[in-house]
Parts: C-alpha cells; sequence; structure tokens
C-alpha cells in the first residue's frame, strides 16, 4: 500500500519544530509492507493544503495529515477539509464530552478555543483522541483515505498504535510482504565498506536492497527485501544476513537498529558489569545517553560531570600536580578520572572524557574540538585523543558517540 | 523571494534519519525575507526527485535540494539533475583534486567510489565543498535556480554559510523585509493565552501574525511582521512587544527563543550564583542540557548523577532511615539530594531528581512517571512532585523542564 504524510505548520516551515512525526510514521508502517511515498511540509493556508492533498492522492491510496488542529486561531486545516472533502461544520457531542473530560483531568478550565475543538466536518468519521482535545478525522473519497491527527507528537503516536493503524489495516490489505534487518556497523567508513561489500551487492537479487545510513562515527546497514510470500522472503534474508556476516564478522556489533548505549549496555549485563561515568565536555550527555535505554540501572550505578576542575581533584581525586603540568586536558586527568570515578562509585569499568567543546577556551596546545578519553574494564584503562571539528553541539556528540564505542571496542577485546 | 527544499532520501522515507536540514534553512533564510513554500521529502529515485523538482518550481524561484550524494551505489540524484537540466555527465578536476584533499586530510584511501564523485553534469556550475567530498551543484533554469547540496548537516550548513547563503543573494534581492520575535512564555496554558491575547491579536494589522508554539511545559510566541520599509515595520514591531509585555508581564521570560537552560544560565549569571544537578531519573540530561550552553562552566560546577541508591547515600550524603521510611522516590530524598549535591559541589543553587522513568520499577504507591523535584536556591528549596504519562524518553523530557522552570521560577522571586 502507498501512503504519503502531510504535515501542517507555519512553525515547520520556519524551523522552529522539527517534523518527527512522519519519521515515527514511517518505521511503524513499513514493517508492515506500506510505502512512504512523499512527506510534504506545507503552511497553515487553505491553499497550500488543498494542494498538498491532490499531490499526495495522485502518488498514494491514503494520506495521512499531522498538524494544523490546535485550539488557537492560526489554525484553519478543518475549514479546508470541509471544503475539499464536502459537507459543513457541524459540533459533535463525543468530541464536546471528551475535550471536557481532557480539560478536567488536567484540571484547566474550559474557554471558547477548547470548546470549538468539538466542531468538525460533517464529511468525515470522527475518530476519539483519547490523550487530547484535538480530534483525529477519518475521510474517503474514490477509495482513498484521508486521515487528520493532530501534530503534537505524543498524542499522534498514541492514537496511530491505538486506533489509525488498526483501522487502515481492516479497511486495505497489501499482497506484497517487506521484510528488514538494520545492522549497526563500527570501525569502518562508508567507502570501504562499499568496497567490501560490492561482490554480495551485485550477487543480490532484484527484490533485495542494501543501503548505508551514516551515523557519525559508525553506519547502519540495511538490508531490506519485499516478496508475495512471506515465508520465501524470510529464509531469503536470513541467508544473506548470514552472508553479510561472513563478510563482515566483529564489525556487526548487532542486527537490530539500537543505540549505542544499548549496544555497550547488553554487553555489559551479558558480561556481570557494571560502569559508571567522569564527564567534563561531554556535560552528562554519555549518563544521558545510557540512561535513556530502560533498565539501565541493572549496570549502570551513576556520574559524576565534574564541569569544575575543582571537583575532578577533590571528588574524583585527580591529582593536582598532573592538572598543573599536563593541564586539565590531557591523558592522565582523563585516566585519573576514569579510575576515580570506578573507585568513587564502586563500578568495573567506567568511561571518562576532558575537552574543549568550545567555542570559548581553545588554546595552542589544545584548540577547541580536543577531547582525551579514558575507558577502564576492571582496571585495564585506555585513553585516545580526538579532534572533532565544527561546533559545541557536534564535539559534544562525537565526543559521546566515540567514548560509547571505545568501550565497545575494549569490552568486546577484554 | 519564495524557495522551496527537497530533501532526498529513502533512509528519510522509511524514518531512519530526520531531515533537520530544512529546519536549519527556514532558520536562517527567513530573517532575511525568504518565504519557506514547501519541503518534500522524496525517494532515492529519478521519477520522484523530478517530479518534486517540477512541483517546487511552480511555487517558488528557488528550490534547495539536500541529499543523494553520498559515495555509494543508492544515489541516482546527479543523473537526474543531467536529465532534468540536460548535459552530460562530466568529470570536474577540481572537485577531484578537492576529494583528494579531504581524503587525505581524514587519513583515508581514495577508491572508486570517492573518485566518483568528481563526476557532475555539465550543465550545473560546481560550488566547491570545503568540508566534504560531495560537490555541491547550481543550475539555472527560466531565471530559477536549484542548489543540490549533500545532506550531511554539518557540511550543508556550513556550505550554506560559506557559500550558497552569499550567492543566492547576490543573485535575487527581495523587496519585503520581514522581521519576528520568538518570546519564551512560562506558566500558562496555550488557551489560556490566547484569550488573554484575543483583544490584542483582533487589534493587529493585516502584516503582522502571532503564532503559539507549544513546548511541552511552556510556550513560544512568534510576533512575525512584514513590510517593504524596514524602518517602519521595526518601529511597528517594537511597539507590539511592548504591549506583549504589558499584557503578560514576568510571564514573558525572554524576547528571544532560546533554550531553557540559557534563561536560567543568564539569570544565574546576572545574580553571581553557582549550580549544580543530582539526577536520578533524569539521568544527566539537565547536566547535558545546562552544559549544551556556550559559556556554562562559568555558572555550571558540576552533577552527581546518583542512578544507585547507594550513591544518593555515600555521595550525596541521604538519610538511609529516610530512605527506608519514605522510599527512594519521595520529598524528603529529593531535598536531601539538592542539599547534598550544594554541599558537595560548592555551588549556591542546586536542582534533584528523583522518579520512576520507567518502563520498569513503578508500584501502587509511585507508578512509573512519578517525579519528586528539589530546587535549592541558596539554602531555600523548594519540592515538586509531578506525573507524567507516557513513555520513558517523555518522562525524562518533560522533568528536566520543569525542573528548570522550577529553578527559573525560584530564581525570579529570590
Amino acid at each position: 500500500m502507498k501512503y504519503s504524510v502531510i504535515a501542517i505548520g507555519d512553525e515547520l516551515l520556519i524551523g522552529q519544530v522539527t517534523d518527527t512525526n512522519s519519521g515515527w510514521i514511517a518505521r511503524h508502517l513499513s514493517p508492515l509492507g506500506w510505502e512512504m511515498q512523499t512527506v510534504q511540509v506545507v503552511a497553515d493556508s487553505p491553499d497550500a493544503i488543498e494542494h498538498a492533498i491532490d499531490e499526495a492522492f495522485a502518488q498514494s491510496s491514503v494520506v495521512l495529515m499531522t498538524g494544523g488542529l490546535g485550539p488557537t486561531k492560526d489554525d484553519i486545516t478543518k475549514p479546508a477539509l470541509c471544503h475539499y472533502f464536502g459537507g459543513e461544520m457541524v459540533r459533535d457531542e463525543q468530541v464536546a464530552r471528551q475535550v471536557e473530560w481532557v480539560v478536567e483531568q488536567r484540571h484547566l478550565k474550559l474557554n471558547d478555543y477548547t470548546r470549538d475543538q468539538a466542531i468538525v466536518p460533517s464529511s468525515c468519521r470522527v475518530i476519539q483522541n483519547e490523550v487530547g482535545t484535538a480530534p483525529l478525522m477519518w475521510f474517503e473519497r474514490d477509495g482513498k483515505v484521508l486521515v487528520s491527527m493532530p501534530g503534537v507528537p505524543f498524542e499522534t503516536q498514541t492514537m496511530m498504535q491505538r486506533a489509525v493503524i488498526p483501522q487502515l489495516m481492516a479497511h486495505f490489505h497489501s499482497d506484497v510482504t517487506i521484510e528488514y534487518r538494520t545492522m549497526v556497523v563500527v570501525g569502518i567508513i562508508e567507502s570501504l565498506l562499499a568496497m567490501q561489500l560490492d561482490e554480495f551487492e551485485r550477487s543480490l537479487p532484484d527484490n533485495f536492497h542494501l543501503a548505508y545510513l551514516p551515523q557519525g562515527g559508525y553506519m547502519l546497514l540495511r538490508l531490506h527485501g519485499r516478496h508475495a510470500d512471506a515465508a520465501v522472503l524470510h529464509s531469503q534474508l536470513e541467508r544473506y544476513m548470514a552472508q553479510l556476516h561472513d563478510i563482515l564478522g566483529d564489525a556487526i556489533v548487532s542486527d537490530d537498529e539500537k543505540p549505542l548505549a544499548a549496544i555497550v549496555g547488553q554487553l555489559l549485563r551479558e558480561k556481570g558489569l557494571t560502569l559508571s561515568t567522569a564527564e567534563s565536555c561531554t556535560g552528562g550527555n554519555i549518563a544521558h545517553q545510557i540512561t535513556m535505554v530502560a533498565g539501565s540501572s541493572d549496570y549502570y550505578k551513576g556520574s559524576v560531570v565534574s564541569y569544575a576542575t575543582a571537583i575532578k581533584t577533590d571528588v574524583l581525586g585527580v591529582n593536582q600536580d598532573d592538572v598543573d603540568r599536563y593541564t586539565v586536558v590531557s591523558e592522565p586527568v582523563a585516566r585519573q578520572m576514569a579510575a576515580g570515578v570506578a573507585r568513587v562509585l564502586g563500578t568495573d569499568c567506567s568511561i571518562a572524557t576532558t575537552g574543549i567543546a568550545g567555542p570559548g577556551g581553545g588554546d595552542d596546545v589544545n584548540p577547541v574540538g580536543t577531547v582525551w578519553m579514558a575507558v577502564n574494564v576492571c582496571g585495564n584503562i585506555v585513553t585516545v585523543k580526538k579532534h572533532y571539528p565544527g561546533t559545541r553541539d557536534r564535539v559534544i556528540t562525537r565526543a559521546t558517540t566515540d567514548s560509547l564505542l571505545l568501550l565497545l571496542n575494549h569490552l568486546q577485546g577484554h
């Protein structure tokens, strides 16, 4: 089944909000064999919305529309849909009760703006929004379907899972199965990987496709197949996956797409090891990535974010003489931070970072972007120095990724 | 000037990569008076790319295209552009030298894949990519311009600033000025804000527009004007901004869009106060948000991420009896964490969080989503209990935002 997404909102076109809904929708519909044709981001304007619907219907049988349904005045989506699909604007009593209930639950007051959310085009079938006030609307025309949903990601995602996906599945049925695997590949750059896989890729039949998705420090490799017979497809996929493992070996650290922190976490769990972190320039981002993984409290004990130098010496026990002699961005300091945090927090493993994220603070010895990382596995410490060009954001992100890659590599060899 | 963006890549349509380039472009071109008409996200397919160009040119004089230029085989953008704009694929010697230089700088080997990056349509003018291997291409047709750029955000952003924006500005000139302000508004919900501003909004002339951008816990309020005369526009904008300040008072915590952590940081800097954090359920995310702000080391000293209970008692000095009596997710523990981290790290202010981010770990007393927050300003501690529905991600994000809002509020009253 071919579908398209329309994301509505001036705030998207001036870049103040990023559309994450279309990605979420794609990740949840492609495993069901649904193929996203396009995403269109358009203004809060009746003409733009109606033109986008024409475009989307020309390419797809289903259009999923997000946004343009908030309680404030700049929303014009519902009248535009009414104009497009016909009928008139009417009050839906069930929506009105739902709005009252949500408003009460949130200890808010019902006002004219929230009350207007119960007004919908008579040409739609309403799907109740169970987690917000803006109703979802299902329209049909010439055998095609458009579903209008709120723009708030939590509401869209919840209602897609509870209602929209099951109802679309019941309404249509697709005759092609899609199956794919997304591997996490480390320690090899894109062009070299492409050369290693050149023969494999040329040997793939037309119904299979390999894609390279660079992630900044590592790579996602997606093997994607389609076939009328799900069982045939599955056995083909298994065979090609085995071939990829033969070619790439240890470089494939996961057969499923997951964050590096989750891959590291799984390895720690398997080995029965605990982890702590001591972060200077990464400022808590390594801890954040690790603790975003559900169940991480099983192996992760905590972090000391030692932004001030005094915390490195007083709390982590870094030698003040070494700070004076080598500066705070140096191998000895990174090494002592890693050893210190494992001692203070009582863990088997640790990660430490010290560097200059910028834009200020650099000098000739340690220009902005210089980062020392230390990784400690049961007292065995390895260190790496990196220099990252670019913004503060990029230095923090890349140093976080590379620290996790360094621990992964050190744990694999352990 | 009207422009549109086309983002190319199967990886975008299956949701494995999020398009952040279009938002960045919008944020940098709208202050120059350029209006983004649409964003189209399309597949790595010649037909889809050519159709998207037709669509974009129908609405805009300029098309900015990102992606589809990597060294691996799934990229078909360049031949599609050559088919659309005419000419043939030719080797560009300057690009070839740039590719060789980048490959050498990164200590990589030149191979067939990187070498092919120097092949471009003869109908384009090449803009050298100074920070990567994929060249930028400038095409013209019927007075309209299309610029093809790489998809890697760092490369797109760098080259937009160094070359594409200046060259577009030189090529076109717009006769309407746009100016806008994006205020940060706290402590008031969208529908109530809309009611408070109803009269103000109705009094705005046609060339001004007010938009509400809910951020999950607070609001961005954007006042946007357009006028042929920049000086007239500016004085109008100043007058309406003053009116908004009269109506909303302290609820406007910033006249410019910036992260909450930056607003808190500015207030700490003005008051000469230092900050530390003690994070349990937020797992380092508060530290991360604070340290993403350049210059935060002036007031931020560090964090203890006390994921394990033992760290709360051993490092932060939380009373074990209170943990036993009230459980670890309780007001006394949050309060003692806030006091403890300020003492251990020697700061004036502190934030502490303890809660259940889920999906596991909840019980009847403290269901998943329960978070206690404590904020300490010079020994004066306030605490708040919240319950957040939704995913782990959402609990962490909302608890981070609300902790910063609590500190902001406490600092304002101090």
